[in-house]
This record gives C-alpha cells, sequence and structure tokens, in this order.
C-alpha cells in the first residue's frame, strides 16, 4: 500500500511535469472577490409542487451498464477486444439485464464486438447499441443486433439551446422532426419487420443535454417520439434523461426529473432513466434523488468510469441501497473481483478513498474511531449471541465482509492512533485483549515507532514491537526463570508459595506468602530481589475455543526503582493452557521485563540465596 | 500519462494482492433478492414545512480546512513536520481565515506543530484546535493556542443513540452535562481570563454524529452549551452539524440541517458548520444541500482527504460556486500548485477523474464530443469579438484556463475519437484548420494507428502522422519536383500554365491549359502523367498573423487509378508566405502522395518528355 501510493505518486508528478503548462492568466480576482464574467448561476425551474424529498427508495432500478461504451470511449487506453468480452461477462455474473455495448456504426471494432455480445448474451440480458439519428448508422445498428434474444436501440439528439445552436445549428422544430424520422425508422426496421420477430426490441431515446434542456420541450420531443414508437406497458419506451454534463446541484436534477414524469403523458408505458455524469462531484447522489423524483432505470459505470469525471459510479449507488436493506439486484459480494477487472481494463486505478471500492474505505487510522470499532465489535458480539443481526459498528456503516474485505484492514496504525488501533491488531494476531491501561502504554510505544519511522506499521510489525515490549512468547529477557514450585494452602486466607529460580545457571529456593498463589509468588520474588512488588491489575482471559482453548494472563506490578526509589509500574503476559500456570509466567515475564529495563538489578546468586534463606527462615517463623 | 496509469495500477494490483484475503461467506442473496437482515432504511425525520429545495448560493461560506488535522490523522503515512508547515501555508495563501491545524492535547508533536502555526498566522486567520470534552486535555489545548491573535477551540460529544451507548455509554442527560461542563471549562480558561484578552476565542461544539442524532436533542444539548458559552452577534458560536458517517442521502441531510436552523434560538449568535464526509459518495452535495438549508460554514479537505472515503472535497464545493458566478473567496486559480502540494503531502493520488483536479476532468476522446467542443470554441471566437464574455462551450462547464490547465490536453486522441479530436491537435500544433472531409480522411488514419497500438497517440504522434499521411513539409515523397513555372493569362477565362519539372534529376517541360492557375497545372500535370486529374475540392486559410502571416492550400484530387481504373481521391496541403505558391505546393504534395501510394505510376523520362511534346503540340494547336 505504501509503495503503490508513493510510486503511483511519482509517476503522477512525473507525468505533470511533462505537461507543458503555458502561462495563464490568474484569476485570483475573480475567485477571491468580484465574480466572474464568464460564469451565471444555473436557471432553476420554478416548482409549484414538489413530491421527491418525501419519497424513499424501496426497490432496485433497472440498471444499464455503460462501461463498454461511454466508460471505454473516454480511457485514454481503450480496451482491447479480449478486454472487452472479459469486462462483459463479468456484468453478466454481476447482474447486469441491460448493457451497452458499443456504438457499432462508427468502428468495424465495434460492430464485430456487438455481434460477439449478441451471440454471447443470456437470454434475459438486453444488448443496447447507440446511433446517432441519421439513417445510415441506424442501418448498420440494426444489422449488427439482428438475431438478439433482445436489443434496445438507443438514438440522441441535441434539444439544449446550446447543443442545438453551437453544435447542430437545429431549430426546435427541425429538433422534433429528426427525432420522429429516426424513431419511425427504428421501428421500421425492428418491431415492424418481420423478419425482427425472433428479437425484443425497445427503444431508447435521448434528449441531449437533458439537464441544460428547458423541462416543457424535452417533454414536448419525448412525447412526439413516443407517438412515432407507440410503446407498450410489457415493453415501454425508455426516455433517457442524460445530465451529459453535470450544470447545477442534483437537487436541480430531480426537479427536473420530476416535472418530466408528471408531464409526459401514457407515464405506465414509459421508463425514465437517469444518466447522470459527475462534473460538480455529485452524480450519485443527483442519480439517487433522481429516483426519488420517479426514475426507473440508472445508466452508469462500475467506479464511475466515463468521460471527464466519468459516469455515475453504479457500485456506490448500488451498495447504498443495499445498506440500507433494499437487495440492489446487482452482486458486488466479491468486490476485489470486480476492482481487478475494472482496473486492469480500464486502466485506471480506482482512488484509495472511493465509496466501497477504495483500499483505504473500511480502515481507521484515528484512535477514538479504532476504539469506538473496537467496542462496536464487542457489543455486537454480545447482540449477536442473543439472535440481533442489525450492522451497528460505529464509523463503519458497512460490513467488510460483504464485499470480501476482511475486519484485518478495518484498523491500521499510524503515528496518529490511539490505543484502540494497536490493542487490535494485537487481537487480531495473537488473540491477546489487552486490559485498557494496557492499550494505553503499548500504544504510546507504537506511536513512537509510527513516529520515528514517519509511516504507518503493518500488522507484523505491531506484533514484533509487542512481543520485544512484554518479553512475550520469544523468552528473550530470562535472567530469572521457574524451575518448579508449589503453592501450598493454609485455611482460607494464606498460601506459601515454595520453588527453585534458575539465576545465572544457577538454582536459587525462594519462598514467599501471600492470600492466593499470585501474591504468594510476588511475595517470593520480593524477597528475592529485595523490592517490594505489589499487584495493581491482574486480568485473565480465555484465549481459543474447544480442546486447544489457553488462558492469557496479564499482570501489573508496582515497585520502586533501585536508582531513585520513584514508583513504578510495568506489564507482562503469560499464556497456558493451565490457568494457574499462565499467571506465573505473566509474573516472571514481567519481572524479567523490570531487570531488563534497568529499574531493578538482579541479585548476584550468593546474595540471592543468602537473602533468601533469611526470609525463608523469617516466613517460616 | 498511460505510464502512470499502467504502473500505478500494476502496483495497486500487487498490493492488492498482497492482501490476505480470507474466505468469506458471500452474499448473493441478500444482495440479488432478498433484503439484508442486517441492514434497514434510514429513518428520515418528517418535515412539516421544508424551504431549502427553492434556495440558491449566492455567497461564499466561512471555510474551515481540517487537511491538517482530520485529513493528516488518516493517512497512512502522515505528514512531517516540514510538510505540515508547507501545507499550512499553502492553506493561507489558498485564503482559508480558519484552519484546524491539530489534537495538541494528543502528542507533542501536535502541539509543537500548534505553537508554530500561532505564531505564523496572518492576524486574520483563525487557528482552531480539536479536543474531547475532557478537563486536562482541554488546559493543554488552551496552552497550545496561549497568545493566538484567533483561536477556536472545537469540542466533541457522543450524541446520536448509537455513539453514546457503544461507545460512551451515557445518557442524554449525562452527554448534556459533560457538555456544559466542558463549555464552561473552555470559557473559563479562554475568553473569561483576564491573561487571555489578547486572542479572540472562538468556541465550536460537534454533536457526534450529528447525521444519526435525533434532531431534537441536537438542538437541546446545542442550547445548553450555548447558554454556557454566552456568544455574540459579532462572534457567534460554531455549532459543527457532521456527518462523521455518511448515512443517508444529501436531502436528508439538508432536512436535518433546515430542522436545526430553525429550532435553535439567537440564531443570530449561532454560526451552522458542515462536516460532511463521503461514504455513501454524496459529501459534495450534502453540504451545497446543506448550505441551501442554512448552513454558513464548510469544514472539509482539499481534494477530499480524509478518514475513510475522505471529507467533503473543498476545491469542488468552491469550483461548483465559482461556476455558476460566485466568488468563492478561495483562490484556485493555480490548481496544479495545489495538487503539487497536496499530492507531496498526503501521499495519496488525488483520482484522475476527480472534478477539477483530475488529469482526466478536461479531456474529450469521443469523437462527437471533439467535434462540439471545436465548434463551441470557433463560436465563441466570434462572441469574444462582440464583447460576450460568457463561457459557453459544450461538454465543458469550466474554462480549463481558470485553474491553469491548458486547451492542448482538452481534446485527446484514442482510437474512439472522431474526426474533431485528431483535427484539434493539427489546428494546435501546425496551425492548419483542415477541411472537413480532410478530416475525416486523416482521423480514420489515426484511428488505425491507435487501434492497431491499443492506446491513445499524443500530440506529436499525431503530427507525424499527418505529415507522413500528406507528404506535408518534409517533401519526403519527392517523385516529381518543380523547377520554375510561368501562368499566362488570355482573356478572364484562360489561363496557360507553363514550366519545369524534375524527374528523376532530369528536366522536363511540362504545359496545360484551364481557367485559372489550379486547373491549368493540374491539366499540365494531367498531360504529364497521362491520367485526368479533377480538383474536387480547394481550400485556403491564413496561418499565423502580422508580417509572419503564410497561406495554407489544400487541395482535393480525384482520379483513376491505373491497376482498375478505379475512381480514387487523395489530399494535399501547401503552405508558403505567397498564396498561389502555396497551391502550387498543394498540388504537388498531392501528386508526389498518389504516384507513392502505387495509383498511378510516373512515366520514365523519356515517356514524359515525348508525352509531354504531344500535349503541348495539341495545347498550342
Amino acid at each position: 500500500m505504501v509503495k503503490h501510493s508513493i510510486i503511483a505518486l511519482a509517476e503522477h508528478a512525473a507525468s505533470r511535469a511533462s505537461r507543458v503548462i503555458p502561462p495563464v492568466k490568474l484569476a485570483y480576482k475573480n475567485m477571491l472577490k468580484d465574480p466572474s464574467p464568464k460564469y451565471k448561476p444555473f436557471k432553476a425551474p420554478k416548482m409549484s409542487s414538489r413530491q421527491w424529498p418525501d419519497n424513499q427508495i424501496t426497490k432496485a432500478p433497472r440498471w444499464l451498464s455503460t462501461d463498454l461504451r461511454d466508460g471505454n470511449q473516454s480511457l485514454p487506453d481503450p480496451m482491447s477486444v479480449e478486454q472487452k468480452k472479459e469486462y462483459f461477462h463479468k456484468l453478466v455474473n454481476i447482474g447486469f439485464k441491460e448493457i451497452e455495448v458499443s456504438f457499432p456504426s462508427a468502428s468495424q471494432t465495434d460492430f464485430d464486438f456487438t455481434r460477439y455480445a449478441v451471440e454471447n448474451a443470456p437470454d434475459d440480458v438486453s444488448i443496447q447499441c447507440l446511433v446517432q439519428s441519421r439513417e445510415h448508422l441506424i442501418k448498420r445498428t440494426v444489422e449488427a443486433l439482428s438475431g438478439a434474444k433482445r436489443a434496445t436501440i438507443h438514438t440522441y439528439l441535441a434539444t439544449s439551446d446550446m447543443f442545438r445552436e453551437i453544435v447542430f445549428n437545429m431549430s426546435r422544430e427541425e429538433a422534433i422532426s429528426k427525432a420522429v424520422e429516426a424513431t419511425k425508422l427504428v421501428r421500421k426496421l425492428t418491431k415492424d419487420d418481420p423478419s425482427q420477430q425472433a428479437t425484443r426490441w425497445t427503444y431508447e431515446f435521448s434528449p441531449e443535454c437533458f439537464s441544460d434542456t428547458p423541462g416543457e420541450f424535452a417533454v414536448e420531443i419525448c412525447e412526439a417520439v413516443k407517438n412515432a414508437w407507440e410503446p407498450t406497458e410489457e415493453n415501454p419506451i425508455i426516455f433517457n434523461l442524460p445530465a451529459t454534463v453535470e450544470v447545477a446541484s442534483p437537487n436541480i436534477y430531480a426537479d427536473q426529473i420530476e416535472y418530466f414524469s408528471t408531464h409526459i403523458t401514457e407515464r405506465e408505458k414509459v421508463c425514465i432513466s437517469t444518466h447522470c455524469h459527475n462534473d460538480r462531484g455529485c452524480g450519485v447522489a443527483a442519480t439517487e434523488l433522481g429516483i426519488l423524483a420517479g426514475a426507473d432505470r440508472v445508466e452508469g459505470c462500475l467506479f464511475g468510469n466515463g468521460e471527464r469525471t466519468g459516469n455515475v459510479d453504479l457500485v456506490t449507488v448500488a451498495m447504498n441501497m443495499y445498506t440500507h436493506g433494499v437487495p440492489p439486484k446487482l452482486d458486488f459480494s466479491d468486490l476485489t473481483s470486480v476492482l481487478d477487472v475494472v482496473e486492469r481494463c480500464n486502466k485506471i486505478p480506482v482512488s484509495q478513498r472511493a465509496p466501497y471500492g477504495g483500499d483505504l474505505v473500511v480502515c481507521a487510522f484515528s484512535g477514538s474511531h479504532q476504539d469506538a470499532i473496537k467496542k462496536g465489535f464487542n457489543v455486537q458480539n454480545k447482540k449477536r449471541a442473543r439472535g440481533e443481526t442489525q450492522w451497528r459498528i460505529p464509523y463503519l456503516p458497512l460490513d467488510p465482509k460483504d464485499i470480501g474485505r476482511d475486519y484485518e484492514a478495518v484498523i491500521r496504525v499510524n503515528s496518529q492512533s490511539g490505543k484502540g488501533g494497536a490493542a487490535w491488531v494485537i487481537l487480531r494476531s495473537l488473540g491477546l485483549d489487552l486490559p485498557r491501561n494496557m492499550q494505553i502504554e503499548f500504544s504510546s510505544t507504537v506511536q513512537d515507532s509510527a513516529d520515528s519511522l514517519g509511516r504507518e506499521l503493518k500488522s507484523d510489525e505491531i506484533s514484533k514491537l509487542f512481543k520485544e515490549a512484554y518479553n512475550y512468547n520469544d523468552e528473550q529477557y530470562q535472567s530469572i526463570s521457574l524451575v518448579n514450585y508449589n503453592v501450598e494452602k493454609f485455611g482460607t486466607e494464606r498460601r506459601v508459595f515454595t520453588g527453585q529460580v534458575k539465576i545465572d545457571d544457577q538454582i536459587v529456593d525462594i519462598e514467599g506468602t501471600g492470600n492466593g498463589p499470585i501474591s504468594s509468588l510476588v511475595d517470593a520474588l520480593s524477597n528475592l530481589l529485595n523490592v517490594r512488588f505489589a499487584v495493581a491489575n491482574y486480568t485473565e482471559h480465555s484465549l481459543g475455543s474447544g480442546s486447544a482453548t489457553q488462558a492469557a494472563s496479564y499482570i501489573h506490578l508496582s515497585y520502586r526503582r533501585n536508582a531513585d526509589n520513584e514508583k513504578a509500574y510495568k506489564w507482562g503476559v503469560g499464556v497456558s493452557e493451565d490457568v494457574g500456570d499462565s499467571s506465573v509466567r505473566a509474573i516472571f515475564a514481567t519481572i524479567n521485563n523490570i531487570i531488563h529495563s534497568g529499574d531493578v538489578s538482579i541479585p548476584s546468586v550468593a546474595d540471592a540465596k543468602a537473602e533468601n534463606k533469611s526470609a525463608a527462615a523469617s516466613g517460616s517463623a
């Protein structure tokens, strides 16, 4: 990950540097103070009534993928034929029932690929092609789709003032008659042609750019087209209402859709489709508000590929439905494989922060977020045990497992992370659920390390840090080790610990008393080292399950340092199949940590023996 | 660019492959058919009235950059101190007057950087710090900000049911009293402390996560906080209403903001701030609809950095205002330098399709888009000459020059491009404005080349293709060259061309007649080559301006091929300071093209001489 972003960045910077950037007149004044004379506010239509803000999305729309057409045409390096085929099959697998595959009248490659799609599509998938409203191009397009089980011919025409005037120099009347003429031709060549009856022909018409077209004219031209096509309720005509360029905020697009939806006649024979681009960063919002406003169908691309800022990202729109309890009817449960196909074929990386698909989007770096997520999982695990199913984790609106991501990636640790992140990693990697104060202590170790490295720490680096800091498992600091021991019970409150430890390869007897095995061992070690240790915290929990269950014990000892007699604390952890044994291990790990730190020095063996004898003598007194 | 995306992709794929992805239970059914039991629809508040959909954004909000806090904390590799400093100064230069720089109570590094910001901020910039509602942390934060001209203390508290219950285990009453207590402490340590009067202290409170908090409770806790702080109209209290996690569609967020804005008392002493994350891909929309609904202030990061999917992208929100004629009061006119700082410090590349900032967002690859843009520039140039200033280019909602991008990058050419793209490149690189039919012919040459290379063609590759295809400038095909010539005029309609050409280093006389110099030269060459050439199209235009003006001539000749007598056409182009000379050059370029193609073979010098003598004889008869 780290390497990826840095290399990508270097390449990126290099590519930018190689762009020739001419000296331009900077627009400071217009951005900071005076309105630019180049731009005017968008003139929003006045709405006499408005229903959409009170609506909710309760079912999935019809989906159209235009990845292979609008998406592919905008790639610096368009897909090869093999890549198109792979992409097509992936779309089918995800569950798309309508796929715009090409502009077959534009090139032989597109024509040939259309034939491939026609011949390889499942029966319930409609193959869609885009074509200009011109006779010879329409004929070629019908030819390309001939023999399909389901096919959609998609024509378009300039209807916005700007497009009509600048691009086509066409009046409104000319536009209407051209649209009607094209529609009649498509009709003649498809559903009215006796030789074409094996195909279920659907017709789609796009007034371009709808979001910049006066509402009443959009309705007027679509009425004329509808009359020319004569759709049925079973096979409605598709009016695609594109925000070819996003020119206003998404609520205005919704107003426009609602106006159209409530003014077009024979609404039941009409399928309203959205086709949103993302120039203002609101493609997803426009699509969703469009659905609230009456749209039945959504066009877009996976991860938002397409001209300029891209088409709307269908993954986000679908998954937004999923996380609100609406089955999207597209399957993104193996999102990693979708990412793989899309990135390989498009050759444009999906942003690390892209909703759902980005590498970083199920990750939390901040300490308070990490803490909250950890608590959320704990609460949820308890609720699950009671049969409650709802997903309710702070900062994680989606269960990462639903899209094939795992929990390891959820919490990541950098120098800004708090205790929760590192603790989570230790829980996932070593199974140890650290006590709160131990989390705090360990997190500062981790923070120091991340700070000095100046980067994120990986899971295994954090585990290694933990093992070193707490002398865990590796037993690298073994100044004193236990050889054998016995705890004798005297009544209910008194225990006597007797045992032998090894120091410098010599055996030394130790003995101590307390009200339990832990305190009596701590007393024995206090006697040995001539430092009074006290148990500040003791915690244990089970580790693993079934026959492999172990116990993990955490001990927090307080003591005074040899050097300055200041009070100090240290943690240690021990794991064993036997819970008594695990606490003994924890104590020895802690004591060895303390010795290793230099806070307490180990006595010479002779001193220790002498010391211990006198302690034992007083103990037995 | 090409290299960038492929390498980034390879690295990306490698990083993904190295992630350990455990086998997960796929959720097909829940995505395709049955609602997942994990998720419920968002319960939107019922609105008794709703004003925001009728509003418009008419002025810039107050902006807060949280790049150095929320942004930095979520980076896999957080910024170094030097990078933070550079970033901070860039934010000041862009025009930010409120900058959240840190969480100073969390680490010494953050504390030290806060001191740097305090000491280096202009007088009109408020330095903001985030702090939990806890006494010792608040004290440390005030200490960090001490001496600033303007400072904002930002506290937060869990108010949503989920956060209160899972993370803090706190009742509503406890939350209110904790918030009030923290506010009173901040007040005591800042504006009420006589030693702190050199600073203009502002207070910000965030009920978390507002977007998931019942509206009436958000108002209730903020009322209590407001009473504890006692803000003034001159220095209002900031209520930041975060969508810490984006949990619903942006219209619902706007409803929540409008509810808050219309229910909080002393509205004039309150500054409502938005803080939108992007989990559902609607951060920009939520922010914009939030402003419509009454928000006065916007928090976010440049290019949408921040936890998970990021905070809202402030560049997009600001530039959306700019393109609607509202000065955003942030200066992004040198966006490339902003990108440079952000990418270098964050070490996360900005997506190639990110609005405004992405490399591809002012580019058009599709032929029809390229065509339309070219026409748009032509129309606009004419309108500019008449003093009209409005920007009105199809598919380009923003003048790329306004953000320091140039027009070269606007139109790019891949195998999906039509004639317009390649023609644009030739216009920009060679100054040649190709006739329409020549554009069509050349675009198929370009398409073939892009198809066979399987990638985008660069500007210089397209120029090279053009020069080769039309024998332009390089004169690499020079089977016949003109040595000298004379055109004699007989009356108004008859011209006789006499000249000498060089073939195989030998000089041959040629002669022809016509109604003008072009037709008489074509006649002479027809005689020479024994093939009847006719002028199908002749176009010329000036090139450059002032004393360096040249003429460019385009000639389209029709003829019949030697081999099969089929009709064929070829284009040629000639440039010269003399318009007559440029047309002669164009004709020779075309003829040499035809010979090079093999359509017409060159006669042996002896034949040519003989042929020409008889033609000259008949011509003079």
